[in-house]
């Protein structure tokens, strides 16, 4: 259950004091992080540092490159912590081996994820803001600590990343005015959206090649049907879990109803990801194959062949096409 | 010149005072019409008749369907225009025919374009707005006119394609500061950024796939070349003279430091755009062929075949890598 405002303000607050009193912070971020943990974490370092305490940043899993600017400007002294504060991160299995080595304890969690587990002393979970960084903003405010360009950059890295650049459905007038008062304390808004949203790496490239390669069309092009098969992630040097941006690629094209994606599993198991526009359920069509999800996006296992699964899912979208 | 912020909001008043005495207006949108231009129109045209104006929204070119949601719930009942006010529209050039088939005159023009060349009785400029829709913001204030959804939903639809997706570096807190407000008014700002952003003609994603296909490395990975050639063109039934996204592909590939696109103008004249990281100098590499641009982005002509002309420019490229 979400907090009412009036709670999460107190939340704040209470925040506020803890990270006053405190000395030496650890900041932890969750596991295969993304620019909401990582911009909330810098941005708290930032917070902190202005007013004089030390602090550290921690992660499990390495720190991809790109985000390298958002430490920029910061001393992060603290090596000895006392105190423990995690971002972003909704339960304990996403500190990785962080949650042990740090002695399984954890002061403060600040959080936007409806499914946190509130395992801290003290949880500000915030299930409204479209991205944790929004919290650091109302905290940085609630603490009295003026806006620089490195807390900024990295709060506005937090809201653009959560947000899918502001497209997202939980996008909203908050965002946007966090977005202003950002940019109206130095946020490089163009260089950060530029850097997450524009940049590949080689095997995403490649990964993209192959796949837009398997695009097919079916029932007079109502029906994109794209497929990313073990080989393929073998030729492109392209082994993470999440295909990003190229699972929405058929339902973009203009006149597709219906964009399947076939991802492999292992030899004989395939995921396929159902992707609709108004008019076209996508839930009944995976319920067909005891799969689940909602109208617009849905999904299912089928087993067998690529060419028997694949011929069994377009067949069944057939029957749900207007 | 820009002109100053004071003659702005003067001008911004004097222009509110025009569509206030007028009855039966013509807002003219630019040729080749973009989401600036249409949602400009369609924003004042909704302004005007909140207020009780009969109004038409006239463009030279067909408007692409995907813009159709911007017209939903105005009359467009003017048949007979006494009044015509031009949007987004920087020279008389940019209106096609209709300059012509309307008499030769503008009453009042409003546009965001240094270049604009003040062809109306009543030109208000501002080179500061990310979007000539900034100024249908401010124009719906000095008239007190409530935002409406479809009002709102057209303001953003030029800002965010203005600003790409709050992307370009014409993106600042105003721009941010707009979106707050039209959100707040009940713009879809997640479904607008969605259809902008995010749709694709099959003909596009089919030269997206031919352009990655011919995306060739370079140095270790720093150089990336990619070519259209007027086959790959003929192939994808594609014949838009801008690449849109494509272009800029070369550049996002991680390590890449100049991203070059060879785009086919005729059987042995080409068109080469540089894009570049920090570090090299786009400019003096074109300038070496006589080319100009800018230190990240330039561009050249070279004539020749295909195999020529990449040999040519690679060899540059390779003179002016870090």
């Amino acid at each position: 259950m979400p907090l009412k405002m009036s709670e999460i303000a107190a939340g704040i607050k209470e925040a506020a004091e803890f990270l006053k009193s405190g000395d030496c912070f650890c900041i932890v971020s969750h596991i295969n992080p993304d620019g909401d943990t990582l911009g909330s974490a810098y941005a708290l370092a930032g917070i902190l540092e202005s007013i004089g305490k030390q602090v550290q940043v921690r992660c499990a899993s390495p720190i991809p490159p790109r985000y390298s600017y958002l430490a920029e400007g910061l001393k992060l002294s603290c090596t000895d912590p006392r105190q423990i504060v995690a971002v972003d991160i909704a339960g304990i299995s996403l500190w990785g081996s962080l949650w042990e080595e740090l002695g399984g304890r954890c002061d403060l969690l600040i959080d936007h994820h409806v499914s946190n587990e509130r395992y801290a002393k003290l949880s500000v979970i915030d299930a409204s803001a479209s991205a944790t960084a929004i919290l650091m903003l109302e905290l940085a405010e609630a603490m009295n600590v003026p806006l620089t360009k490195q807390i900024a950059n990295a709060i506005f890295t937090g809201i653009t990343t959560d947000t899918g650049c502001f497209r997202y459905s939980n996008t909203n007038a908050q965002t946007f005015e966090a977005g202003m008062i950002l940019a109206q304390a130095g946020a490089e808004t163009s260089m950060i959206n530029k850097l997450m949203f524009e940049t590949k790496t080689r095997a995403e490239m490649e990964i993209m090649r192959l796949a837009l390669d398997s695009i097919e069309f079916h029932y007079e092009g109502r029906c994109a049907i794209l497929t990313v098969t073990l080989d393929m992630r073998e030729q492109a040097g392209y082994y993470d879990e999440d295909l990003g941006e190229i699972a929405a690629l058929p339902r973009r094209v203009e006149g597709v109803q219906c964009g399947i994606t076939i991802k492999q599993k292992s030899e004989d198991e395939f995921k396929i990801s159902l992707r609709t526009v108004s008019g076209v359920n996508a839930y009944e069509i995976a319920g067909r194959f005891g799969g689940g999800g909602h109208a617009r996006a849905a999904g299912c296992t089928l087993y067998g062949s690529l060419e028997e699964v694949r011929e069994k899912i377009i067949e069944a979208v057939g029957d749900f096409l207007s």
